[in-house]
């Protein structure tokens, strides 16, 4: 590509920076949490009609993706839990056809006290925006869109097929970008710039997530003695849990994490339990989050985390006749290892991102492997296609006062362009 | 009173007994929890005027009480919050007046797989009544009303003022109760039949209730480490306070709980934390029960309480710069001492009760202090009036398929009839 059509299409992209942005403020005002991304959805759908895509938007049908590997158990239930995909085709058809992913759904706000503003009224500040998604990963979503647009306002198309993917369900199973390949929807390369600091992802881990539900027995609390309190029951298989966890992390490192300090990280994200102050809890329950290694056996994993829980509830006398009842519910995902994607597309699709990231930044490409889970996995693991992850620096997802640097995101907007002008090549709009 | 009239009251009451029975289910079958107490207490209303009882049921204005001793923190609001008080009014006046008091409200009824049936449809099995309330106290409030319906069939009525009372709040606050004082109804001497096995209350402990709520520092649980887990952070502060229960054990016994194996209880009764399970929980809260002796400063009491919790949080370098806030939710419930209450009608009313019981039973009436609050408290402390507590066999209040004892029940009915006649004095009543 010559200098001046890369000028061209970066200039274009400049000129529309004041737009990009206000577009991540109005669709980070949709409070996209699992089950309620349909407004933000209509809104990109919508957003994606008037630039003349082929959109498709449809409810996952769970049925469809239950047997596929790579599923992971649903969370409530699907009724308008809409994916949307926008179709470009090219018109000569001879570039390298392309995916550009991201997710619409974000992670509960938490306390709304604990932010300095609320956290679906996106504000600015010093060059960030803050805001519960703006980081994680609206920024990133609206980058692929903006940067499409960019080559556009250019003169520019792909020369291949690309999508434009706008996915829930990451945040917690995944099934929205596994819905999006049962649907057919495959490409020679698939990009997701999730909010990783300018840098490319060569690894994530896997992760699971389970549900421990204790039981005790209740009484009223004047005789707490006679009762099963389930709430400190809890407590010794949370700390066998963190044993564990200790354990697997002191073991022989996968290759990719080798540099990482504590690769595989435990969460315990959610706790409920009883019901009134006065009586002896019947009931406790909590969330467990764990890290396992991209190779690692998802299965044996899941059955060693449930032997520990098992093991820890044989010391309780009143467990070990109710053992607590383990459920899987949201994510069984798999790590995955752009590095060791033996493809001659993953080593190709990472020199054009380098080459743009370099031609946008000046800098060389730093590549880190990453203790979290993406929508990468489904088409690195499941498709054969190499995933490049790929965003802007970000910091507090997940947390509170969420923000998304915005020089970063126009960074990465432009190298997007590049990579996308690059991998799928472009050809001239015929504008009538 | 001639063994005659005796036994004609007693055989009302028998004669009754079935109807007695179905009253029993039919307001048991009303889920009366915190806030849904409405349609018990409209329907406990409609069968007082049935009666000819003049009935004052109105609204609990917390403004009204909330400066009054006694008084604990409001939980929720007290919209439709309904206390309800029928009046009978002695002819003659000659005799001691009587309050007969009892709570319509229930404690939640838990994780309902747990119940072998549900929980408010009341059924009978081996003498038993099961559902959430029949014996907390359900049983109790209707045998209050069952006794009066008793002396009336057999041609009596008090001869001096008894108020029946069907309180809210019993099993949070109290507040109720003391908003029934507030509203100027005071007697010679209380009576609650609160299901203790057909033995007097001789004295109570005082409980608090807290909430203490802990911030975390969330973060996405790809960095576990850099974040604070708030639920993790809320272990320590549990144990710290089973070593103050410990403590608080082990020292000198208030000489009515002498010998009582362990007089003061700790609850950890609910908990909850986080918002999913890959987000470092930001908060937690859970909430504590804690048991006093009757004549224990409850200020003095609440601040050890709260020093334990604090010093606890010390050891933590992150709640040691962001403390946990307590916060003062239901109970703050002194204790009372029936045994001690050092005034004629507290020895003269439990002498009375002492030959009701014999009269039924054929035993001597057994005085047990116990481990819980009841709603005497308020009629002993702040209004002089001496209460007795004593109601029919339960098992299993607070806790999964609850149930009363239908003979005991009767029993107490027996007694309490008896005890309404020698306290109050009888009058016949004039059919016209």
């Amino acid at each position: 590509m010559d200098k001046q059509t890369v000028q061209r299409i970066r200039d274009a992209i400049d000129r529309r920076f004041d737009e990009q942005v206000d577009f991540l403020s109005e669709i980070s005002s949709h409070a996209s949490t699992r089950g309620a991304e349909q407004s933000a959805q209509r809104f990109m759908r919508d957003q994606l009609q008037e630039r003349g895509y082929q959109t498709d938007m449809w409810e996952i049908d769970v049925d469809e993706i239950s047997s596929l590997p790579g599923f992971s158990p649903v969370i409530g239930n699907y009724d308008e839990a809409l994916n949307l995909v926008a179709t470009h085709r090219g018109g000569t058809g001879g570039g390298r056809s392309l995916i550009l992913n991201g997710h619409i759904d974000v992670v509960p706000e938490g306390p709304l006290d604990m932010w300095h503003r609320p956290p679906y009224e996106p504000w600015c500040e010093d060059g960030w925006m803050y805001g519960r998604g703006t980081g994680d990963m609206k920024a990133g979503l609206v980058a692929n869109l903006f940067a499409l647009d960019g080559l556009r306002e250019a003169g520019y198309q792909p020369a291949a097929s690309l999508y434009f993917q706008s996915v829930v369900e990451e945040e917690c199973t995944g099934n929205g970008a596994l819905a999006c390949l049962q649907r057919g929807y495959q490409a020679d390369a698939a990009l997701i710039p999730e909010p990783f600091d300018e840098k490319l992802v060569t690894a994530q881990v896997g992760i699971i997530w389970m549900q421990v539900y204790l039981r005790g027995t209740p009484v009223h609390a004047m005789q707490t003695s006679s009762g099963v309190n389930a709430i400190e029951a809890a407590i010794p298989l949370i700390a066998a849990l963190r044993r564990l966890e200790k354990d697997w992390n002191a073991g022989d490192k996968h290759p990719r994490f080798e540099h990482v300090d504590h690769p595989l990280n435990l969460n315990i994200g959610r706790i409920q339990g009883g019901d009134w102050a006065s009586s002896v809890p019947a009931w406790c329950c909590f969330d467990v989050r764990m890290g396992i290694y991209p190779g690692q056996d998802i299965e044996a994993a899941g059955r060693k985390l449930e032997e520990c829980i098992l093991d820890a509830s044989q010391e309780d006398p009143y467990l070990r006749k109710n053992p607590p009842q383990i459920t899987y519910h949201g994510f069984r995902a798999e790590g995955y290892s752009l590095a060791d994607h033996d493809k001659p597309e993953a080593h190709e699709a990472r020199q054009v991102l380098e080459r743009a990231h370099h031609a946008v930044t000046g800098d060389e490409l730093q590549a880190m492997p990453i203790t979290a889970t993406t929508d990468a996995r489904f088409f690195g693991l499941y498709a054969d296609t190499p995933a490049l992850v790929y965003g802007p620096r970000a910091e507090s997802i997940h947390g509170f006062n969420e923000r998304v640097d915005l020089e970063s995101t126009r960074r990465v907007t432009h190298s997007i362009a590049l990579f996308v002008a690059d991998w799928c090549g472009l050809e001239k709009i015929n504008r009538k």
